[in-house]
């Protein structure tokens, strides 16, 4: 039990769940994460999920962003239409239960092509408000799914879903290279010389063939394989934006992974910015502070 | 128990297996065709499913070509090195057992990027041989690795894999898609949509969460959103090739799945040319006389 908490923020995602008890000025007192996300609940266990993390972190109110607000989640919250707001986000926001509110997601709804996010957005506007990144700015979140968001004054204005991080999983356990990909993946030469293949792709499910050639012709080893077929994902990931080189890309998520983009963003000719921690509270703050 | 037979071709692929029993004019007198590919079988399986065959189609000699021939199957018969021909392959088939050959694969080892084949090599010489295809020609072999070959007067000298089939079936079964792309994929308006999408993107593992969005957006409808996503694959296989226009395009492998590719190589403004089915023992009929 902890005390003073004056809310409870949750990052709600697919797999993860992450949970802070937050003072009314914003600051995290405690944090959990575990694996309670969405897909190892039915709508029926959420009841008990808050009851369990206000007996850990308090009884006040509760928001939660991110897949909780989806079909599969908990209770649909319906998506907010681009450009998007942290005080539309706030107004949006569909109370589930007493003192339990979920922050909808963003969608692209009318526009050439659809698209969509759910818990992104809270990260975005988040590194805004917390001054991590300007009102107007181009961001990068690289995970399962890559968005690549951008913002003016403050409003999410338009964002694409990259599959990147789900080809290279599925490509790992399922598909003909399943065991051939079981490798480390860092920065380092064969990471470099994947991402520049995959920069002058122009056809990704031709070159991510290139990987099992290589193994089999004695040109790529096997302890090899993991990092080069990385890169070539995430070069033909970034390959495909053409304003790398005209304006910072804001890195969110940390780790790992965004290491890897930043390198990618860097042989584009770009500037990578590693965002610090603390955007996901940032945003979930400002939507109960508007919502109070 | 066939009379007359010569001999027995056999196309053995990663999981079906299609054995023939031929004339030595290379007439086909009986074949079969059952799920004992190299996936199904161990190398000490071999010598029985030879015997069985024999029994069933006569004694003579057994030549064998595909996926028996990898690390994955009987005994590995190393690749033969583009340009490679008929007498080039028959030069290097590798004896197995008595009266067994398996007919080599064939390699992109040292040019700029690697690539292998192994059992498309008969069906486009033998395409050529049977007369179904200039010996200058340009060939489409649809399927899980769809491979994109070029010969010059008989000769392969240049090809590339593509793995659309297999990214399909991967969305399909296991990544965020699975359980929405099990629909009906035939040609009609929602392929042709996601056709257009597909020949238009340039971003594959962004264009194809497209369906994911469109459906959460009901832009998409659940039924039609199979055909919808193999539009954009079968899309952004034929964009890729420059040369669709200056040529036609000879596809091999009959079915749905190349009426679906002469569709995309029609919109894509080139000529399909459906090559008649008689390619595979027409190539292995070529084997069998060069060896003989």
């Amino acid at each position: 039990m902890v005390d003073r908490a004056a809310y409870i923020a949750v990052d709600w995602g697919t797999t993860n769940r992450r949970a802070y008890a937050m003072a009314s000025d914003g600051a995290v007192i405690a944090s959990a994460q575990d694996d309670r996300g969405v897909l190892a609940l039915g709508p029926e266990d959420y009841p008990a999920e808050i009851a369990a993390l206000r007996a850990r972190f308090g009884a006040g109110p509760v928001i939660a962003a991110g897949m909780v607000g989806s079909s599969r989640g908990w209770c649909e919250a319906p998506y907010v239409d681009a450009p998007a707001t942290l005080e539309r986000l706030a107004d949006a926001c569909r109370d589930v239960a007493p003192g339990v509110r979920i922050v909808p997601g963003v969608a692209l709804r009318d526009g050439r092509r659809p698209d969509v996010m759910r818990g992104e957005e809270i990260q975005v506007l988040g590194a805004i408000r917390a001054g991590g990144a300007p009102p107007t700015a181009l961001f990068c979140q690289p995970g399962t799914h890559n968005k690549w968001v951008e913002t003016v004054d403050g409003a999410i204005t338009t964002f694409t879903t990259v599959m990147t991080g789900e080809f290279f999983a599925l490509l790992r356990s399922h598909g003909i290279m399943a065991g051939l990909l079981d490798g480390v993946v860092s920065d380092g030469a064969p990471f470099r010389r994947g991402l520049r293949r995959g920069i002058a792709s122009s056809n990704l499910a031709a070159t991510l063939f290139e990987v099992r050639a290589g193994l089999l012709l004695d040109r790529l080893p096997r302890s090899e394989a993991a990092a080069y077929a990385s890169g070539v994902l995430i070069g033909a990931d970034v390959a495909t934006r053409d304003d790398l080189g005209r304006r910072p890309v804001h890195l969110l998520g940390g780790g790992r992974l965004s290491a890897l983009y930043a390198v990618a963003v860097t042989e584009m000719g770009g500037t990578p910015v590693i965002v610090p921690e603390g955007s996901i509270t940032a945003g979930i703050h400002a939507i109960w502070s508007l919502s109070a």
